[in-house]
């Protein structure tokens, strides 16, 4: 399994009219003057949080559940998804769109607030087991049974092809750019993006020390368990890399970085501070590795930063 | 004393590099669908909170500063203006940038939260008086006094040319818009805008009912005093609307609609709601008359809404 540019820029006639095509923020010279000395400009920042449901998962799952009905895989059953996260917001959201059921499951132990915001999407939340394993595996049996459309938060084609288009339009958008910095959780979001602009930018992922599934797989020659933990676990606490993540990084070159927690949280509050932008702490990563020096651009290196996710708390930037 | 599309232009040039290109946000139609009814699209938002100081204000701070350079005003004295607000930010700012010394005076009551972050930008803070108009005119007399540059907040040319920059770059960014929203308080930003857009696009000033410095001037068919109440009086509670704001208004046949405080409340958590963006109660006014009726567009009108600052706490959209 894999993705390649033709399934993106599929993606991209399925999903016209579907997602937003989401801003992007020119950083000016000034900035540029002001941080840190490896950060020479140009620089982009693609504003992927005011994508439906708040984050860039609205695009692999309405390109899932559209490709599905295309091929007559979608029907009244509906759709099922293990995640209480942010592609199950998604999923449920583009189940409503569409208008079929969708069935999220969840582990027991998942907070009243994630259950509550799924309810209010219209899905319908089933608790099982007390660990995601357990949540996942009764999920895709469900749909095994009952025929339901499953959807994988990362690794599946039509997730990862959807996460693509971002790739797209942030060329369109830029005119160009060498390099796109990339939050990592299960990688489809990195492997969307480097299918989309395969040849001709080269892709980054920015993993938080506690969550580095791309890290490992790319040291290991392959996915392989990690132990998650930190900030971020929420959003990039995959326990391990999709293949087609992997796949597609291998054939794309792509390179990995660490951050630390605490980097996550200055660059989350420099972006509040100097842009009046919020986003969750998952999605300060990809700033976050540019910031703190863990990638370091040339000089004229055009870089391109997703800022792909504000589902959270903006309480504590008061 | 009035500002025309020459004047805004020149701001233009001066301004190139200097401030920045705040990005458009192309608003999708399903949001649109979702919406009231009498918003049918095309629509977009101008997103002029991701400007320096968090504001427009800083395109015209700098604007004035600037010419004021060229013109010889700018000398080792610096600048001097009278503001606790986001003109105040703005002032502080552009000096800092610029390396010359800024003094910001204001009344005695202010907040020390108001003292602090001037202080951090650089700026001398002075305190007089127990009322506004006090500390305004002590900063008139000090600039007479010493040869600084005088900084109003919205009545002079050079600050409503700035902030007219935003409308130019706003009719690049959209291909051409019929109908601009924008929030008034002492009317430079409606001023420029409409100076920028004379001929092609046409304004609607949306106030808060506790702030209807427009409103009162159009209908006593001039400036008049008008008392200032409300969630928006830090930034929209210009006591009396400026001269040249009056001047283009008219000119340009700027019309004006009235929004409560729940409809800046209810646009303000809407746009969290929909698009995880924040903004201060003021900034949200535009969005508020757009989503309360208080401006229908016909159908087919391209419409735009300045969403102009961030200067909140966003502890209660948690
Ligand atoms: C905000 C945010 N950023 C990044 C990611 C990582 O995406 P992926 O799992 O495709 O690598 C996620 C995953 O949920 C996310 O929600
Ligand atoms: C965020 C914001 N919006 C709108 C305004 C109103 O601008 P003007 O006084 O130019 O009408 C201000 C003024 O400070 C402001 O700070």
């Amino acid at each position: 399994m894999t993705v390649t540019r033709d399934d993106v820029d599929a993606a991209m006639a399925r999903l016209a009219g579907q997602v937003r095509r989401t801003p992007v923020l020119a950083v000016d010279a000034s900035t540029v003057a002001d941080g840190p000395s490896w950060v020479t400009g140009p620089l982009w920042f693609k504003l992927e949080l005011t994508q439906h449901t708040g984050t860039f998962k609205a695009r692999g799952a309405m390109n899932r559940l559209r490709s599905a009905a295309e091929a007559g895989e979608l029907t009244d059953v509906g759709v099922v998804a293990a995640s209480g996260g942010n592609a199950g917001l998604a999923v449920a959201w583009a189940a409503a769109r569409l208008g079929v059921p969708a069935e999220i499951y969840l582990p027991t132990t998942s907070s009243a607030a994630k259950v509550r915001r799924l309810s209010t999407l219209g899905a319908h939340v089933v608790q099982v087991g007390r660990e995601y394993a357990e949540a996942y595996e009764a999920a895709t049996e469900r749909a095994a049974a009952t025929g339901a459309a499953f959807c994988h938060a990362y690794d599946q084609p039509a997730m990862v092809a959807g996460a693509g288009t971002l790739g797209v339009e942030l060329w369109e958008q830029t005119g160009g750019v060498d390099t796109v910095l990339v939050a990592v959780g299960g990688g489809g979001l990195l492997a969307g993006v480097a299918a989309a602009l395969a040849g001709r930018a080269r892709l980054v992922g920015v993993e938080p020390v506690g969550a580095p599934s791309l890290h490992a797989a790319l040291a290991a020659g392959g996915p392989t368990d990690v132990a998650v933990s930190g900030l971020a676990a929420d959003s990039l606490g995959a326990r391990r890399l999709g293949q087609i993540a992997y796949d597609v990084a291998v054939r794309c070159a792509v390179t990995s970085v660490l951050v630390t927690d605490d980097d996550l949280v200055a660059a989350r509050r420099w972006l509040w501070d100097r842009y009046r932008l919020v986003v969750e702490h998952g999605a300060a990563a990809a700033l976050a590795g540019l910031l703190a020096g863990a990638y370091r651009p040339e000089p004229g290196e055009r870089v391109a930063v997703v800022l792909c996710g504000a589902n959270t708390d903006p309480t504590d930037l008061g």
